[in-house]
């Protein structure tokens, strides 16, 4: 079964940056064999279901080992039958319906 | 690794009513092992990481074949090596520190 | 406009056990006229969209008073103009749609 | 207080295409003075406490007007004091402890 999956990982009880654990997970991520996005809150992912779970369980293997006694993570998960979807699509499907008033041509 | 979770599973593109897809899940979730602790807005799960994503998957496969096109998932994922904690644990740290005006003994 | 909700806050950058935290955010919400309902990955709450909200962030305000450099919180929202809907009717819904095992009469 | 959010906004008892929805949310969201980065799970958002809610709810008072009985929002919401931290930050944060590999150059 096909995923598209938004991932956010949060270490508690280290320091308050946590870019260095998310870092190691993006490592994890993008050697996966998963698309993988990273944005400003969290990770959006697209592949099979077995290969994402088990790259989000890598992540908490090697963040706990990096010394994050407790993590608090968030998924989204969506699944589809009717059709085929990208992470890509999923933009494009928005945009098209969304003109950006700072790409609007000016009128002549 | 066991993981403390909470599940909560829209099926998209049905009508306004949920319940039914949310029962057929809360059986399946009741047949996988886990603990299990129906809420107003989601299922909080108690088990190991394959046991749980594994149930999960079975939700998505059934709510698909009865007939949703899409569904929307939202799942936060607790793991922790410092300490075993189950779900009741987890309220009792809280209610130990916070006492329920309405259970407060009125003063002689 | 009423709105039924999930609200989970984790301080970050500070120890291991949130419950200190997260039990004097609960002095907040149940002082807020809101319904409140705790449970093992969060509260549920029920109320008017602005009496909700302003609970949420007195609850920031306290708990990064409390010294929480950093905090992350996760809220469900739902809204709806179908009908009213309580936390207690979300429950309901799906119960009396799965009949707990645990429940069933033995046959004779 | 400022606030860096996420923010998914599923309409329910619709047919299965959600973009004219989002898109229209998106709109409100780009007159609301809030920075705003579309991704394909949801949106990043950045701003005041007070705009960004304010901004959400006419979001939802849109979608019903549509014409969705009901509405499942998701938000993330990250407030922190010990530093003031965009958007951009964010990501910046963890890429330059991560180095993609398609960046990499070859050794000479």
């Amino acid at each position: 079964m096909k995923v598209i999956a938004e991932f956010t990982l949060v270490p508690v009880g280290t320091g308050v940056s946590l870019s260095p654990y998310v870092a190691e997970c993006e490592k994890i991520l993008r050697d996966s064999g998963l698309k993988v996005q990273l944005h400003a809150n969290g990770t959006n992912l697209e592949g099979e279901w077995e290969a994402l779970f088990a790259a989000v369980k890598r992540c908490h293997e090697k963040v706990h080992q990096m010394g994050a006694p407790r993590i608090f993570t968030t998924l989204k998960i969506g699944t589809r039958t009717d059709k085929d979807q990208t992470l890509e699509d999923k933009v494009a499907s928005v945009k098209e319906k969304f003109q950006d008033p700072s790409e609007r041509k000016p009128r002549e």
